[in-house]
């Protein structure tokens, strides 16, 4: 008995220890970030200097060029990129739209969505008709929806307290609302923004469309846009919307993920990524989407490096590139791990927005949450208390059929669809504490992942 | 035995109904806040069309003839003033300063602080000596602070992950700068501005002269210029500083707290309040500081009536005035409560931003704090959590001998000083959502307090 007392005490005393240390090097984590942290003056060139940067783009090519300049110019150990062909989806001029009541014409801003075809030249005018939902569409049937315009007008739900909870359930009009259209022989689809504010900025983002049925052109509208063609509607359902739009999807182009590394001391075969994505829409600066996921997971291994914390496993900062509209970078990142027999333990993922930290999303076995619990008393100080099973993140999700158990980085998430896909999504929306906090949460994490595994 | 096991599960089915019946009551509370909110508007009132509205100032009566317009347009049992006697300070036209090095002579922005005197009318020119602590200013010593102005640099510290422990460690420059610096001659103080942000925007806020002291005059410099002048002195030691400022102290002005009530329908008697206070300082439009906490205060009454929630006991809004210079509307709250026999229970106040909500800080008795520990679970799928003791609130501070329970409600406190006493704590600055949620929040904890006192 007094042996396993000692024992237990032995263990007690260890443990105690342990954390006390993992304690004083979080703290200093913290420290770093948000005393010397490099994250928002990067973020700052990346947004005003590369600014948008969608996959194909010549943005997208600067901001290759740029974050492995200053991945290498940190001195990390290795940096290097991953060819990747892209999707490359081309805006063309700016889209014109209006609401045509009796004699007014009344213009509202509508930003075409990633995928979708061109109207004709000289645009396309014809009747409009409102629905909330798929089966709604479906009820009215081909008769009163052919040659018409399909208007999907479903706000996002304003009570659901997480808003990606709220965007999933309305997200499907954006990527699916063209496709059931067509299908009853629409010539065209206007499409809510996906937001909770009332404003006029149209949010783009990406559609696709099913096979076998007819390509029409889709487009986002402003939520007070929205609105006001709801109420016109209301009192005229004989009104007509126009709306011309230029895009055009060209040839794939070549592409890379940006990889940056330091290598583990004791286990560089075991690696731990920290990613977000490169890539941003045409008409965002990808401040929130997700110029903060790339800056911070540079500054994750920055932190390490000026901390002298040499870690026991390789360590990643990944751009992933082109998440938007068609994660190929994702892919093909998983794809090669897989080909050159990379053992990823674990990967991390910051892309719901530069927002004060709130806690991980786990995608894993209970067992393997189970083993991060430990940690949750070394975070907590830092408002760090959202831990749990959950979403990683579209990037790493390919890692998981390897085994990797996935981190979703969870911000504060009550604005980011205040920014997202929009022109607003930019650098003076962006807090510099909240975002130094986030990549200190994900410093946290790396750290207690190459200190424990999994 | 039986008979034990039987009341144990009666009492427990019971308790789990009573959650149960709590929680879908919150869950109404937070869709009624987010989905038909008034806050937002109201703040937009307040903040746009009364606009600032420091103690004495006529916007401060506008503000007080405003919410009690509104309140009484809710249908409150009771609408009523308070009179108090407040402070009356005026600023005069704007601040002039520049840094006078050698030939150049460079403008930076500067606010007199709250309680200030003015300067001579033709200002103040004099050499400057830089400090971080009074330790310092007094190794100094009077020769060589005689004559000069003392500029107090000390910033907050980043690495504080709460933001008002950060204040907390700076803001005696503020409030006591000046007496400190007068004790040995100096002419004048400026003071770096209490946030953590690189701008050009100063932050006023009050100060207050020792008794036997010299009243010198005191402003606010913004960070960029405090930067700047410490970068000037580091080269040039007898540069000079000019300053002039046009404040003055009138006679005490009459004033009014603005209550707004609910009748309990079983215990009138005992007092719930919930609070902000309706002053502001005069270059702000006081969106977060404080017109957030007065506008989600009205809204948890307005919300409790809409949902047909008929408290017990009863509820009060109250719109304290004069918290930014002098308290005097809550010392009076207090006064009255007291004379009049008034038995308050409990009061929440909101006056630190209309950010995220992510708990309450009690100030109560153990017994007290443990009371409300069962009500956590209820209360964290909302982002509350955290919720133990701290803070209480100003305002609410002087119940407190009353032996009212004192509730601070706890947003994020990332962002909070990016705009405090400035002139960009406008309207414009606020989330929707955020300020929203912290409606409901207080809500949901007056809901709970009424239901099982404490």
């Amino acid at each position: 008995m007094k042996k396993t007392i000692t024992l237990f005490f032995t263990l007690f005393i260890g443990y105690a220890q342990a954390q006390n240390a993992d304690s004083v090097t979080i703290r200093k984590i913290y420290n770093e970030a948000l005393a010397n942290g490099k994250s928002y003056e990067w973020l700052r060139h990346l947004t005003k200097q590369v600014g948008p940067r969608l996959s194909g783009s010549t943005g997208a090519q600067k901001a290759v060029d740029w974050t492995k300049q200053v991945m290498e110019q940190q001195g990390f150990d290795r940096v290097f990129l991953q060819d990747v062909m892209v999707p490359h989806w081309v805006r063309g001029a700016k889209e014109e739209a209006f609401i045509h009541n009796g004699k007014q014409k009344i213009t509202v801003p509508i930003a075409a969505l990633g995928g979708s075809v061109a109207t004709a030249a000289k645009g396309v005018e014809a009747g409009i008709i409102e629905v909330k939902t798929f089966p709604e569409l479906r009820a009215l049937g081909a008769d009163k929806v052919k040659g018409k315009i399909v208007f999907f007008n479903r706000p996002m739900d304003p009570t659901k307290i997480n808003t990606f909870e709220a965007y999933g359930g309305a997200v499907d009009q954006r990527a699916n609302g063209a496709t059931e259209a067509a299908k009853l022989g629409a010539v065209g689809a206007i499409v809510r923004s996906m937001t909770n504010v009332h404003d006029d900025n149209p949010h783009t983002g990406g559609m696709r469309y099913g096979t076998g049925v007819a390509l029409i052109p889709t487009a986002a509208i402003s939520t007070n846009g929205a609105d006001l063609l709801s109420k016109l509607l209301a009192e005229n359902p004989n009104l007509t919307f126009y709306f011309k739009q230029n895009c055009e999807t060209l040839p794939d182009a070549k592409s890379y993920n940006v990889v940056g590394e330091i290598k583990g001391s004791e286990k560089p075969d075991e690696i731990i990524v920290v990613g977000g994505h490169l890539d941003s829409w045409d008409i965002a600066e990808g401040a929130h989407d997700d110029g903060s996921g790339c800056v911070q997971s540079i500054e994750v291994l920055r932190i390490m490096k000026s901390l002298g914390i040499k870690p026991k496993r390789t360590i990643r900062a990944v751009m992933f590139m082109n998440e938007e509209n068609g994660l190929r970078g994702g892919v093909q990142y998983a794809d090669l791990a897989k080909k050159n027999n990379e053992k990823h333990i674990a990967a991390i993922e910051s892309d719901n927005g530069g927002f004060t930290p709130r806690g991980f999303g786990i995608v894993g076995t209970p067992e393997q949450r189970e083993k991060v619990m430990p940690w949750k008393p070394l975070l907590a100080p830092y408002g760090l208390t959202d831990i749990g099973a959950g979403g990683g993140g579209a990037d790493i999700g390919p890692l998981a059929q390897l085994g990797t158990v996935l981190f979703g980085f969870k911000p504060d998430s009550q604005r980011y669809f205040d920014y997202h896909h929009t022109a607003v999504d930019k650098f003076e929306a962006i807090s510099q504490r909240e975002l130094e906090l986030g990549a200190a949460s994900m410093a946290a994490l790396v750290y207690l992942l190459d200190q424990y595994g999994l």
